[in-house]
């Protein structure tokens, strides 16, 4: 993780321990009041970390899929030869349903089930496989920031919404992948971060990330963005993915739909990053998109650190949907490990990939 | 104040109280959590009350400034006549410097001050114009409702943005008037309440006011707006306006403008509703919009009853512009205490309010 300052810069938001056999964490939750880690060993603590959002970002949660599926074949092998498949399949169904929105989660738990199925249940082989895949994604990562070079000018003002960073990510971020370059460029520029209610990853976790890098930003709330626009502040939008769907539509965190929307009005160019884990080859229509509605709390109270706080008339209801669907006419490109990609280019690329 | 589950049916946000002669403002910054008054007795007094948002919502703040300016009598009268002017005329700016964005303040102010001079600084001119002049404007918001009900439809799901009901406008409303007749009517609505960050006056305020007269409602963060539009969730937009300059633009909380993108992209008819002290005579461009930014503290941390938690980076810098500018080619019609007004319908009635 790019966390210098923290000493961090050799740790990853995700990470397999090998002496224990277990998933290390940082548990995002705390960010930016404290760096704390969680260690897993069972499947079942892997499906509350996901629920709660000790680990969030499309592609860190596919990550700790792929190695909650290790635990799950360890989990296999140690249950009778009789229950093994039942164990197994109980335990990949409860990852699958874990978070329905972001589509890296399921891609990466179908790897390492197929490996599983083809290799007997090895946990050295489906280990392998999950760290290679997870390396794989990190490097993409990595490639999308060095591929985006020419899109990032000096003394830009870029709009992020949420958070896509070295947390989400593993590693360099997908949103935010451009803005290390730049800062390893020398560019000169200004983040506007959206605060992302209702849980505020804009806020806490990539101002946060921001800060430790030294790259200009400022926290506005998500409402003020449109203004921004309108007075020119903001020149580029930039974030990520938690799913993109073949014909180039994407769904994200809840407010990404109105940043894009905006940005169209206000002729602001709009951005979508994300590695190919986060291709959903499986669905042609946003029918198909399951969004998810958190609880109502998330919403009407804010968390900070280990406290609660009541924001809202407590006899009101509130309604939470967690992510939004943005259609592809509103995007104007595509930030992707082999480059700034148009519509079809992307859909070029996507179909070389449902063919392997 | 229609707040009748409360006993507060007969009681205003902001009231003159004869026997004390003294205002007495509903502390706005306590609801949902207490309903608490505080009286004022010098014009001190009433600028730190609107400077702090004890008192808020443009009408609201317009009374307030009329009978701060009777206050303002009042210490003319206190002190030689040789300082009488340079008090008075040290007051009425000082009221006027409060807050630069709603045009209600200085109106209402602007009024006064006329009377003062007209009259040799008669308290007793003043207060009966100041009155009559407050009385006005709720008896517009109250036609608001009543010329508007055409345009709600039993079955309507519409959004609000921030906070214009009892609370901002003395009494029944001005984005809030038509509910209210609504519901009155028979008509089964249901109204999706923008929190409005970073001071949520709508998940305070409004959702508190829509409980006391138990209409349907739900709260949801600002940035899922556009998701229900898109969905079809939404079928109006009705919110009020801090400043409507002679062309129809108007000024208003912020989110306002990213709420008329977004209703102009998904087809969503969009409504500014106010009282004609909020048209702003003098003013002939947006670039005489003065845009208040307010403390960065009002973003990083959240507020309720009396605690306060960060919920932000603490290193890191927001940026907190108070309100945007809408222009009318977003505005599909105008809730006017004279109807419902089309943009040119609206320029014929401002041209008669500045012959008069």
């Amino acid at each position: 993780m790019k966390i210098k300052s923290l000493g961090l810069d050799n740790i990853r938001s995700v990470e397999w321990i090998d002496d224990t056999e277990s998933l290390q964490l940082i548990d995002q939750r705390l960010i930016p009041f404290r760096v704390a880690f969680v260690q897993l060993t069972s499947v079942k603590d892997v499906c509350k970390s996901i629920k709660e959002m000790v680990v969030r970002g499309a592609p860190a949660i596919g990550a700790t899929a792929a190695y909650g599926m290790v635990l799950a074949i360890k989990e296999a092998n140690n249950v009778s030869k009789q229950e093994r498949k039942e164990s197994f399949e109980q335990n990949y169904f409860d990852i699958l349903s874990t978070r329905p929105t972001a589509i890296d989660l399921s891609n990466f738990a179908k790897k390492i089930y197929n490996i599983a199925l083809e290799t007997d249940y090895s946990f050295d082989e489906s280990l392998k496989v999950a760290k290679i895949s997870v390396d794989k994604m990190v490097e993409q990562c990595k490639n999308i920031g060095e591929k985006s070079t020419d899109y990032i000018e000096d003394g830009d003002s870029i709009l992020t919404h949420c958070n896509a960073g070295p947390l989400a990510t593993i590693d360099f971020g997908t949103a935010l992948a451009p803005f290390y370059k730049a800062k390893e460029d020398g560019k000169d520029i200004t983040v506007y971060v959206d605060e992302t209610r209702p849980r505020l990853q804009g806020a806490k976790i990539t101002a946060w990330e921001l800060e430790q890098a030294e790259i200009n930003h400022k926290i506005i709330p998500d409402s003020a963005a449109s203004f921004l626009m309108s007075k020119g502040k903001i020149n580029k939008v930039i974030l990520g993915a938690d799913r993109c769907l073949k014909d180039g539509t994407i769904s994200n965190k809840i407010g990404t739909l109105s940043v894009a929307v905006n940005a169209k009005y206000f002729d602001v160019p709009f951005y979508s990053s994300f590695p190919w884990s986060t291709i959903d080859l499986e669905s042609d229509s946003i029918e198909d998109f399951k969004i998810e509605y958190r609880d109502e709390k998330e919403v009407k109270y804010v968390t900070s650190y280990e406290d609660e706080m009541l924001i809202a008339n407590p006899k009101s209801n509130a309604l939470n949907p967690a992510f939004d669907i943005t259609p592809p006419e509103l995007i104007t490109s595509y930030f992707t490990p082999d480059g700034v990609l148009s519509l079809n280019e992307l859909k070029n690329k996507i179909e070389s990939i449902d063919k392997k």
